[in-house]
């Protein structure tokens, strides 16, 4: 039996999710709520030592790491072969994207969403501008290199059929949304793109960013008061 | 036919040479002089967008990623599979190090690496001992991880026999000699680990290290004047 660790709040379990959802593989269901610190508590440190989601357990194979889930899922069950490829040049072109984005799409939308959701809510303050700014503009960095480097003239990231690589993308993209900021607005390449993402996961993507939306409608009547 | 970019003082450059050295892959050597700029240069941009290195052309197929690039290697070139094993978890192991280090191993090393030689190297002072200090305390965390979770009482990082994970890795940890420290230092394990890597591949890996012995030796007759 395949048991499934996360949080729906959390980018890379939510990849997952919409992955195993998408590809209908049975798996037993285990939610690790990070906000009552069930990631750090014992039970769960002994499944991942660095106290982070997600995980699985495949019948005693433990694994973390949802860069590696993924690739680990889409070989070792049946799933279409365009999640990732099994030519080398296509999968090289997947896995180029899921190292490139640690330090790009992962850091910089996860770092704003972090400076602009989740300090506030911690301090009862907004962010400075000037740190703000900068994280908005590293973010940009990204969302243009995602356009240039990867997009370019394809439908999805690596090419013409969707695999593992978009859905960690669009879900690091889609978490800045809490804060009421859509990243693809004046972006319409993008936009086209992550909706091409969320036909194809339909209707598995919005089932499981139902929080964000409440977030992003809290937001948006928030700013409007202002 | 293969081109491959690189810098030699670069930790990823030196994982993929001593791996394509290991191998007796043929290739075309094109180093790329991160000291003179060359990394940020027009014509290397086109190589990778990103200005950085390392990158590889193989027959017209341009992949940048040195954790893309290993694993392409391996797949694409007759090498012995314990490198990148066939086994799905196995493979699922070394992935799983290979996402893990971009945060860890990589972040942490890397970052006291520039804090601790390149920054005093530009600035022409030392770095205030408390940043010092707070770079040192991370990188003892990874290296904490490193034994406990990868390492724990296996010969390499992600089982038996060597894997591109330990190449990345090595590299990595080695770098922060350059200023005479040894991370290895109260660590046997870890020591012993090293050691059991650098003689799989001799004399590939001294070969490109030399460099940063130099480094160290400088630095460490620089501390005995103190």
């Amino acid at each position: 039996m395949l048991t499934f660790y996360y949080d729906i709040m959390s980018q890379p379990s939510r990849a997952i999710f919409q992955f195993l959802k998408a590809n209908n593989i049975v798996y037993k269901d285990h939610p690790v709520a990070i906000r009552k610190g069930e990631h750090k508590s014992d039970w769960y440190m002994k499944i991942n030592p660095m106290g982070k989601v997600p995980a699985i357990n495949d019948n005693g194979f433990i694994l973390t790491e949802s860069v590696a889930i993924l690739k680990y899922l889409a070989v070792r069950y049946v799933v279409p072969d365009h999640w990732y490829p099994s030519d080398p040049q296509q999968r090289a072109r997947v896995d180029e994207y899921m190292a490139w984005q640690h330090m790009n799409t992962r850091f910089n939308s996860a770092g704003l969403f972090w400076k602009e959701v989740m300090i506030p809510q911690m301090t009862g303050k907004p962010l400075d501008k000037a740190t703000l700014n900068k994280a908005v503009s590293e973010l940009n960095n990204t969302l243009d290199m995602l356009q240039t480097m990867f997009l370019k003239n394809q439908q999805f990231l690596c090419g013409d059929n969707i695999t593992i690589a978009d859905l960690l993308a669009v879900n690091e993209l889609i978490q800045c949304l809490s804060s009421g900021r859509d990243v693809t607005q004046g972006r319409p390449k993008l936009q086209a793109w992550m909706n091409r993402v969320r036909e194809k996961l339909h209707p598995h993507f919005d089932n499981s960013v139902g929080m964000i939306y409440k977030l992003r409608d809290m937001s948006r009547r928030q700013q409007a008061r202002l």
